[in-house]
């Protein structure tokens, strides 16, 4: 198997060129677009890796399904479903023209930005800083990694430059989907959540995890019901990859979720985990090495679930 | 296993008049809002089922599965993906300023009507009475039933009324999305492939052979290759029931296709196939019943795919 | 004033060739990017023209406010008011999804193609042939000029690949916004009115009557009600000149019309009429050139009506 | 023509209760449905009013084209009008989806909220506080009201509850299309500006300003160019009543801005400022019976610009 995914790193070593470095946040421009790394856990405890798969990343949007998570241990599913939808679809809303516009929770979902700013005012904590702390325990103790920490450096860019998410935050606010005051404090959450830094095996254990619906390895006690698993994974299934989920649907057919740090989580259910990390990024923000590697590993062992 | 159909049929009973009779096509107004029948195949050949299983009704959108495999038959993956989309989402269009708006392929996908008809545009034959022909055997093959035919007073009722499918005709040909010269042709191909009339066991044996990849049940030979399958397994899960795509991944789980005519075919991937009947539809065009019965069958069985 | 024209033309003239010629009806590629012609007609019967104002050319969208004159003048402005709006803003509408759209006749108006459509359904005439006579002998009139006909290359020509308007034409059946059944009949209507040939001076004598709210050049009677003039000038300064009527209003000022053909109609009111032709086009579809003169002309005789 | 004013307040007084008071602002639910008021300034100094002239009120979106003049005064058109567009459509924005949406300069106009902030953006002064001493300032020596000041109450109200208005300003932000550091700072300002309570005779007053392109009454100094003034009455013809601009357009025919504080001013130019109050809005934010009072002033003294 170890020598299987040395094999896939060699055929798509060559894709790690036709991403680009994400952007959007100044401190994400440095990564380096060489990096190529692969870890795999399996449902019978085995450990497989190859290439860069120590080196750090920030977690970014993979963090979503961890903010999920969390909401549906604090409230539930009934309730989480309620504040906010599963279709992959998110309607066009104008921003302008107030009589003419209305932004239903049904028309956003956990895997888009405004659905997890609205996942980190789900998440039950005294003070915002308590959140972020809750947040990343669970993620310590869904990768196994207690060292898990988050850059500071990424942290502060995300909080300088991330306007947009500020207005998605405000417009929640605007339409009474949350009921928070202190929206700054409410964004500021996200900002760190997303900024938490992880490797390609940290992400291989939560999917794991996902994988044997809230079992860690190696232990049969479960961090959360089984039916939060399934709930995860079918949103993860049908958003997870941006609006690249139907393509990567048709040619991987895993649950996953991507981060513009370059790293994807894939689910494969009662069998894997995956973590995979190559920053080039395609168009729609997705990694192109790591969809590759995911493409051919999946067809290799008829992984897909459909 | 029939005394659990027998059993969910009677708790999900009182769901049937919850729903609406389709009435977009006058004769769809005819159905009877208190058929609930149900048909299930399993991988190793037994046959179970419930309640008004025999009755036909006409196959609607759930013909759009059998379109896309008809067309991939004939054309290939490659081909097929490289004019429409498998995306979730279908981006609004304005189809009234011509400067300022675009179609593209990646917009639309095999399950929305727009794309059904691009589908239809690559079926080949001589006439499209020939494309109608080769759909309707294609069905009779995947059913097992060489009686199914088309319902006459339907087609002419959707042939009739169906001016907005017209349109969508005519926005793909503007836009080069088809090479059709006689676009009401295509169009009435697509008004025949919905009014081909089946049973819940029609519908349970095509997802059969969804779930074993190409193969007809009791036999090893495969009707089409084992990627198709896939493929269309995966586009029905992220977009078979229309905008409750989302909903039904969370709370059932499996591949399926609706039709406003009330069944509902819903494949799980090695285990079984799957046909439903219940005319009464939810706001989405989905049938209420059928959609209870499927999650209450999903969870007793554990058959979610995630 | 023949001078200042001439003036405008000469400081005018390197615009033309800025502009591009329509190339979506393949007949229309055959305009001579060359060609700049302007024509006015006053309030006092005083004519002046410079340039190519004999040329002839398609009057295309310029013919929207003659068939809503001929719309009002059947009908009256209650009745063609209740079926189609006068909103600058067409919505965005998603032909795909059925169950999530809706047409409102508020969200279309008479100057964009839908709307124009809409109009040849509220003409009255016991055949379409006869209903595109009465479009023709109105232009006709309001031109002054009985030898006005229809350009039979350029009709055939839109007949072929106008399948956006018959798209536009089925979805307005679908909606019920027309009650025609012949929807094929109704667009060819409209594909004749838009080939109707004309020259600058045809639309400076338009104008003119617009201008003088009913009233032909030399004549105290009315063509139509001064209410139906005031109606039509108020739609053209909101939505005449696609969307780019905002900047027109902004550095023209006047009620104003522009065809495809490279024609603009200008209404000055209680003042002028003027016709332009030039006819390379901007991204919007408006003759450049066309544009340029009618803002220096609007400067130096202080015609706007702001 | 006082009396005329008292009979179409006769006329039109059934319309108030027609109307429903703004409750997006709680302070502005506080109003009495029952008033009505207008104020009207001729070209030859001469002044006529009827009903509730002296009722105050908050200004609201009125201030919109005081912004505008002001950004206008400060920074020329060419810049101003390369900064915001002018065009009455908001195109719709996914602020949900980076990849895939955009928002352009073009696409806002000086009317709208998003515009109006970015006008704010634009205005000179050391500190946000001194924008808004300007743009009261302005206010006054339009009106002819050294008096004119902000209502702190309503000013409250708006900064407690204006989150979509932060969102709006984060937007603008986020796209590079304000370059303030404190966004909150300049929502606040036109939170402000949006507060400034006014009669119906300010009103008046500042549409004769308009009117008189830039003259106050009984004065041939300009307070600003004739061209800023035809600038922004061209905007308010095609923006100035939201997306009821088009049928007022066609019923008033005057160029004309509502607030949701009940407010209309009107502008006849080289003619008339009028202004109106009537709180009890419709569904577009437009009071009612104060289009109405309008619609029949327009027709009994010609006032129509088409």
């Amino acid at each position: 198997m170890e020598e299987l995914l040395e094999e896939l790193l060699e055929e798509c070593r060559h894709y790690t060129r036709e991403g680009k470095l994400a952007d959007y946040i100044p401190e994400l421009t440095k990564g380096n677009l060489d990096d190529l790394g692969v870890y795999v856990v399996t449902s019978d405890g085995k450990r497989y890796r190859a290439g860069d798969y120590k080196k750090q990343f920030t977690i970014q949007s993979i963090v979503k399904p961890i903010l999920l998570l969390q909401a549906l241990m604090d409230n539930g599913i009934d309730y989480v479903r309620s504040r906010v939808g599963v279709e992959a679809t998110g309607k066009p809303f104008d921003a302008i023209n107030m009589t003419d516009q209305s932004l239903l929770s049904e028309n956003i979902n956990p895997m888009v930005n405004m659905g997890a700013i609205a996942m980190c005012s789900l998440i039950k904590g005294d003070t915002y800083e308590q959140r972020v702390q809750r947040v990343l325990e669970l993620t310590r103790v869904l990768a196994g990694n207690p060292e898990i920490d988050i850059d500071h450096d990424v942290y502060l860019s995300e909080k300088r430059t991330g306007n947009k998410n500020r207005a998605l935050g405000y417009l929640l606010k605007s339409y009474g989907m949350i009921q928070d005051e202190d929206v700054e404090g409410l964004v500021d959450c996200y900002f760190q959540a997303c900024s938490i830094k992880v490797t390609s095996k940290d992400l291989a254990n939560i999917g794991y995890v996902l994988a044997s619906r809230g079992r860690l390895p190696g232990n049969e006690d479960r961090v959360f019901p089984s039916k939060y698993a399934t709930y995860v994974n079918a949103i993860l299934t049908t958003c997870g990859m941006y609006d690249g989920s139907g393509d990567f649907a048709v040619k991987v057919g895993l649950p996953a979720k991507s981060g513009v740090g370059g790293g994807i989580m894939a689910v494969a259910p009662t069998r894997m985990g995956i973590g995979i990390f190559s920053p080039g990024l395609d168009e729609k923000g997705n990694s192109v090495a790591g969809i590759k590697v995911l493409e051919k590993l999946s067809k290799r062992m008829y992984l897909s679930i459909f």
